[in-house]
């Protein structure tokens, strides 16, 4: 059969490394893919384009429709607009999926029975960027929720939950104070819930269930929320598995999808090879999910889980090296 | 000399029982008080007062300036303002202090050194109440950011770490999304921390902040941020204390104060005999202190320290009555 094209960015800092690390994995798998690079971040930036992206990755994103991204550094001072909130309003994409899992006792952590996932309004919210400052002295900004916006995350995280044999979604809303906004979101939730009767639902404040996912995250399965809460949330589902480094995420549209680790470039680490390129492995897995290639997934996942456990005893060396990683990505072809 | 004024309501569910505990307290530690007492919550609800308060209230709280207030319970539905948000923007409550403090071993928690204390903006942000349904599906919030505000509630903090003998400031902020109003507040910061060189400053992006203080909560001191953020994290902190029963916070402004416990109203414990008071003791200790009667304040708050470490060996019993709490809070007068 044809292989599937897909468009990768190498990124900056560690990005190039982990990438590398990835693609290898990728080989070993046998997965069937023609892959396309493009330029993002820095080294664009410093040719003066502001938003960090060529026409050109437009057109490579737009025909294959799948991007695996490395991270990239953002410059620091005003005219920069955030790359990832670029792309994923270019994109339509629309939910940001994130598994957030302990890997007890192979990773310490303090909560060891973890198993979250947080499915996350990505467009919308705070994030359409609507701000004004009326006086040298009063600044707005603007939270947007729509009915069709809530309609679609809310479905996506019940057809995830129903797809991966979960057994309950909560909301996390603030319609106790923002009644209108907030309150649609909620609203839109219990009706889309009732087409669901075979997934439990339950609703939550966000302050409440934000307190109660830091302290008891096992009592969590999937959890929908707006975007600002959802990128609070996230960080602090992701931080408290113990492995915040080796967590990948996908972001959704109804045509293209983008696969990311969730960790930064990592500058100060970089070209030393000893980045971990777990989080971006991860996001390769999903990515295979995604455009089908199932098998090859579980392939990469399994013996990616295999190098975790065999790493009781070692640990130290698999978080130290990319070199030992690798190693063990040679053996994932002999599973 | 003469007594201060308060006023005080007893609230709903576990309030009553609660508040008489730590009117039983305030009288043994020889506070210094000339009590009044109003009507706020559900009885008031009952009689078709939409925001839970009577005239005859509002008139006590402005004479005395200093409110004691127990657990209320704001009723579902629509058409009702929570109280909390009425009484902050009727009494300019601009600041929202919430200690969180680990009370490890005496109280079971997996942060065992950490004591933080959130300064939440009280007034500002989501919480103006600004929202509109443009069309069925699009509904929209409007964030308030001002200068003046930002201002006093980070001169707040500042004032109170020094005060406090606290080391360092944090604020946390979504600037590289919001540059425009956290941009304000940022810059707001800035500008304040150089005027306290001896205090330390740091900023931190509010996801990673909260991931943050969700993982290791001992490396923060104060955290100075907007109300909405503030509302999520201190009810995180406050969480991962592992004794959230037991926490007061106070509500500044410049005029007036209010006094709490954090916990709600808890109405199915309610005339049990088995709610903890600790919470609004403890309020009842920030209250003290800022009427200027610190001699009683630190006789009640050692006391409490002291019954809690006592407690080491009978924690179940201590937690489990009122009575047991109120024994304990007898004996305060000896000390
Ligand atoms: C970098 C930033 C714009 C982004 C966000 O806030 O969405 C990040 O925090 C994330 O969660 O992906
Ligand atoms: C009850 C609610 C309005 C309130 C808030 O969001 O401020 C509460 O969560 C709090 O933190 O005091």
């Amino acid at each position: 059969t044809e292989p599937t094209p897909i468009t990768i960015a190498r990124g900056d800092g560690i990005g190039p490394e982990i990438m590398d690390a990835t693609l290898e994995v990728l080989q070993a798998s046998g997965a069937n893919l023609a892959v396309e690079e493009i330029q993002i971040g820095e080294s664009v930036y410093k040719r003066g384009i502001m938003n960090g992206m060529e026409p050109s990755a437009w057109e490579s994103l737009r025909r294959t429709k799948v991007f695996l991204k490395a991270p990239i550094t953002t410059p620091q001072g005003g005219g920069y607009k955030s790359l990832n909130v670029t792309i994923r309003g270019a994109l339509g994409l629309y939910a940001n999926i994130r598994p957030c899992v302990s890997y007890h006792p192979y990773v310490s952590t303090k909560h060891p029975t973890m198993d979250v996932v947080i499915v996350r309004e990505n467009e919308e919210d705070l994030y359409a960027g609507i701000e004004y400052r009326q006086t040298q002295e009063v600044t707005q900004a603007v939270k947007l929720i729509t009915r069709p916006g809530s309609e679609k995350i809310i479905r996506y995280a019940f057809e995830y939950a129903r797809a991966n044999h979960r057994r309950k979604v909560t909301a996390f809303v603030k319609d106790n104070i923002m009644k209108i906004s907030d309150g649609l979101f909620h609203r839109t939730f219990d009706e889309i819930a009732a087409e669901y009767p075979d997934i439990e639902h339950e609703t939550m404040i966000v302050d409440i269930g934000a307190a109660r996912l830091a302290d008891t995250p096992e009592q969590f399965d999937v959890i929908v929320t707006l975007n600002l809460y959802g990128d609070i949330i996230s960080d602090i589902a992701a931080q408290i598995t113990g492995s915040v480094g080796l967590a990948g995420s996908s972001n959704i549209g109804d045509q293209c999808a983008m696969f990311e680790a969730i960790h930064g470039s990592a500058p100060t680490i970089a070209g030393k090879g000893i980045a971990n390129p777990s989080g971006l492995i991860l996001a390769s897995v999903m990515m295979l999910v995604h455009i089908g290639q199932a098998e090859a997934a579980e392939k990469i996942h399994n013996a990616w889980l295999k190098m975790i456990e065999d790493g009781i005893h070692t640990v130290d060396i698999f978080k130290r090296g990319v070199s030992k990683a690798r190693v063990g990505t040679r053996d994932f072809a002999a599973n």
